[in-house]
């Protein structure tokens, strides 16, 4: 091991790059990881700056498919969503990190890691109970909760001084008036102008999909294969058939983005238990979730949908708050995994102008029966037995009467 | 009392005319009971077909201020959805007719009820709880259900053909190969053709919503205000203030169904067990669900709100079943009221091309404080203290990993 | 397949032998099927009446290891419990009988099914869904339902009279005023004097168990390993260890019974909507409960526990309505199967006077660190760290008075 | 405002008297509180000794009557258990003794606050998240967590040493291996011996409760009434009728004590995620609980019940979290509140050996029916309606059968 050697989470960004000058200022050797989750940026640029500074070295690492796979789909296959509107796209992505992190940490023999997130936020907690759980001996080193650090850079202006002091590059384009965080699921907003939650988000801040007032005229209509829950093929008008999970994640950001799908602006409960107001944009996934609610919906038993229902709500909380690794997820995974075995067929659907509308389903899993709901029929069971069906279940309610009244 | 004398609850069509008759037939005076609860209907064609038939009366009852107040507002205010989409438009109508249907029924003096509700369907069970649970010793009977009337009407030709033989006027225009019904909050349709899952709804089957495609090239904005929970107020971007009930709803009923919004088409779980495909339109109640979830989890605490929504999805289930009189409601809508009392304030919206967007929100009762949030100031608690926080956390998952590793 | 065959659960009790001789008259062939679940029962004494009274086969089998594996140790290990009190002893013997009953019918080529459970218990809905789901195409004829059946046994007198009538032996011993069921894990007692609530159950109705006061002076001390939430090992005192399913279970009601312990006395819901009093005995698996329960809390993680306890709480309420082969049963105990995987180890135990009290546990897989929580050692977290936990706990708090006073 | 005066949290043991010796050597002005909540204590010679030892006040409060009727009781009427076993008993102190400190703050115009609790515990957090919510400026000084504080005293030979030191009496018996928290509800122990769970408790620990063997041969009977919930009455066998709170709780605890009921010993999981073995003696409240529980299943409608038991289960963890004056607590009880309106009548119990039994239960308000379930009558509903109420729930397993067969 390699005692004072640190492992940064590096975005490229000013505050990342003011951290490892202030980090290597101290007399540490930084290893620079870099995870591509499908975020746009320029890596080798980014890679260039790091060195430049006096990184020890940079990793980037691609962990798109694995952040798909392993975390997306899963999302998708249990129906995740926070707070009745939040997909999660963050909340997923920082546990996939955390892995790359990790290991980056054994790969280098360094015994610290350090990252940007802020104090108040959720990510620091998302990373940091991930990697403690990863590596329960992990050394963190979260530099915006340390008190020399935010006495010394106490506002933006200090770290553009730093900046200037470490010849620390500057993008010369004017920080926009938010923060910002991205990958291939979606993109989100935060703090700066949207902290007024009465303050429309401004036109401009959207990066992946366009307002619905300028998507094209012509609806754009596809279809949805699962199984076990999962996104497996999807089809377009064209016959163009996608398979691979990477194919049909950014076709459907594609098309999403077109024409205006997935955004949401909303006020959400932060695990340290603030308030905050977040715009999102998460087009593919808004397809998928639908796709998938009604598949799920389809294929699924009514009692079985409603304790998953209950494991799902528990989940998204549990995902939300960073506990990607901790034995409830593990555990509450497998129970949904079991329920997802059954969702199973083809769900075609429109997407236009910002809305996604479901236009049929099929599938050779789903105990729905033509015969037995048509009124036309009479199959297993006769129109009597309703009468004693609502008879007995009038029991109750008659003897709840009879006493109040 | 009047021993054999019946109220129907009567709709004017084919169905009801036909068990008028067949009543009356088998010597029953019988008085026909109509509640406008906003459906298209011609009530007085209605009456006066009915009077011919040989009604002994015919009442008709308008409930449409009582259904939006006291069932519908409070479905808005307590976020009511049944398996995560369909808004309950026709769950909530049933225990309003049928407590206009007992009200008829002690005016009269009639001790038996009947309907033309199928036997496979949930408003059989809806009208039937009410009933039994506002006056447990009604006797209901319900034709679809009673051998000698199945084996009477077998099928549609049976019915026209006593319909011929009894003078019953038919509808000249064919009926629409699927079941409809209709109140101010929703349509809904269902059967015949849509029993096919896969098989997309014809075009022709929307009454309230135009396609998305048809909407005005314009978004629609407004402002709607909530006291408890409930809408208070309506403004337009022409200055128009609305206050009513009614006029809240059927304003943005004209929104909606104009800029297509709140369609969907789902395969849901009867209580009978059975799966079916429905197939509703929701237009104006769409907006306000919306609305209101924006300015809840603004308003509420984080965990009040997740109490509630325990709440809110055992009350969605009771309500769909039909059990809206029952104990169970009557004490989780108590609960859920005091929930509300803390949803206060009005929430922006953009009405366009079938989808509605959240713009802002402001509330003088919301928990949400910006200084508290903004990274930049420092209020009541230290960076550290996360740092705390989350290592606290982490001892569950460090020691969960010590063991399984 | 025998179009007319019957078969037949037969108790050697009056009910069913009525109804045994009530089917022949009819002209039904009839194969009696007994289940030994444990029950107290001249097995053979029974087989000769039914064969007297013109049964055309008698079929006892032994299901009491299959109950005990397949039933009685999943509801130990699951921990269910109905409405807090209950431990389902006659709801879980019900789909394990079922099963017997099922395969009876196949072994004998017949088509229908009777029994002669009430119609307003919760036993004809455990029989017949259990039965309807292992061969949907069953037809059960419930005399006790049928009007023509109900019409000539419209009490105690007229069976009397159909059994002197019909030859059919009557026990000389008086029927107790109430009724019974009994199994190898409970004695149930329900119905006549036991109807009124207030009224304490006569001392001579409990068959298992002794009353407290009536127990040995000497506790017995023993100690029960559990292997995946499931007992595998009985330690007693004198050395014995005792390691089959029927072996445990024997031992532990024989030692319970002497001590008094498992009885309760509760007003239920049944199904049906009914309120209904019981009494019930259930000496070894009240110990093994506990047991479990002290080990479950020991080994699980305290948030697994928590998702663990929202499946129980429905999986009790599935099973005590008769769903035991559904998907939702089978679905949810797959999840709790999951859970259980962890609960692993030692729980030692006295009993006495009607008392079951844990006196230690022990398990190589608790997450349980007596260095951690000691008050003495620093491990892992900082005294610091709690300050930051709470202050962090505290802001949504103090947001909340901000904002009420 | 007096700037550097404290309030401490005064027990009179030696950990608060170095506290208190140290805060004044630190030169504050230290107000002394101590709560009286039914725990033995000499609190005159506390007094004293506090005076003595430079305290500049000593306040003495008996809260017991407060903490009965708004801490005990509500937690009785709701059934509050955590984990399945724990009554509670020291995290409803905690709110309540609170409320007295913050009082005696604003009495004396301090503005802050300090207490003994370790920095491991729940009890720390149940008292400053208390006291937070009521005063949310107040600061709180907490030495277990102080960096110097810790550093001097590490271990209890330095307290001692300390004390010596200081002129601080230590009590001349030598301190129980454990440590302890008593109140009138209940006492527990902890740590010490006790961290070793598979250790049994030492017979001398128990100080309320007799051990089952040594309870006298004959049960005590007796009687308790309930009102929304709450004990109002308690009649016992010599013709007693207690009515006050403090009056039922007290004689109840005697009960209790002299029969051996109430002693559980279990493994839990505290707040910050450590699992913690505790031994606790409820002997009243554990006899309120059973009869309590009886009474509530009588009275309360099925699905009444089952909502409330979500809420009661949410409810428990918050209590035990410490988050008694938060919001989700607020409204947790009015729900539960409004649910006990309707638990009204008397249960008649058997104390025996550290068993209690329930006897028999009568209330006017519950809606059981002795008519409705008898097997001899026929009550609003026939027996053929059963048969259509199990073969409507058999329609959904019958069809997954279909499927997966």
């Amino acid at each position: 091991m390699v005692a004072d050697k640190i492992v940064l989470a590096y975005s490229g960004g000013l505050d990342t790059s003011c951290i490892l000058k202030w980090l290597i200022n101290k007399g540490h050797p930084v290893v620079c990881y870099m995870a591509n989750v499908g975020q746009t940026e320029d890596f080798e640029a980014a890679k260039a700056k790091a060195l430049k500074l006096g990184a020890s070295q940079v990793v980037i690492e691609d962990l798109r498919e694995e952040f798909v796979e392993n975390y997306v789909w899963p999302a998708v296959s249990y129906g995740l969503v926070y707070e009745s509107r939040y997909l999660l796209g963050t909340a997923l992505a920082r546990p996939c990190i955390s892995v790359g992190l990790i290991n980056c940490l054994k790969d280098h023999q360094a015994l610290a890691l350090s990252h940007g997130a802020t104090g108040k936020g959720n990510d620091q907690v998302r990373f940091e109970l991930a990697c403690y759980t990863l590596l329960p001996d992990v050394q963190i080193i979260a530099p915006w909760r340390q008190a020399d650090f935010v006495a010394q850079f106490s506002g933006r202006r200090e770290l553009l001084q730093f900046a200037a002091d470490n010849d620390i590059p500057v993008p010369v384009t004017p920080k926009a008036p938010w923060s910002m965080d991205a990958n291939i699921m979606h993109t989100s907003y935060e703090s700066g102008v949207l902290e007024d939650p009465d303050q429309e988000p401004p036109a401009e801040l959207y990066l992946m999909t366009r307002p619905a007032s300028e998507a094209p005229e012509q609806a754009c209509r596809l279809a949805i294969s699962f199984e076990k829950g999962r996104p497996v093929l999807l089809e377009l008008e064209d016959g163009r058939k996608l398979t691979t999970s990477l194919d049909i994640l950014e076709t459907l950001n594609e098309i999403g983005g077109q024409h205006g799908v997935g955004r949401i602006d909303i006020v959400e409960n932060r695990f340290l238990g603030l308030k905050s107001r977040g715009v999102y944009e998460t087009p593919g996934v808004t397809i998928l979730h639908q796709a998938h609610l009604d598949l799920e919906t389809f294929c699924l038993d009514r009692e079985v949908y409603r304790v998953k229902q209950l494991l799902k709500d528990r989940l998204a909380d549990y995902v939300y708050n960073g506990f990607w690794f901790s034995p409830e997820v593990q555990f509450t995974r497998k129970c949904l995994d079991l329920a997802a075995e059954n969702v199973q067929g083809t769900v075609k659907l429109q997407v236009h102008k910002g809305a996604v509308t479901v236009l049929g389903r099929s599938s050779s899993k789903a105990p729905y029966n033509a015969d037995l709901v048509s009124m036309d029929q009479l199959v297993g069971f006769g129109p009597q037995d309703a009468t004693g069906f609502i008879k007995i279940q009038a029991i109750r309610l008659r003897e709840h009467q009879r006493l109040t009244h």
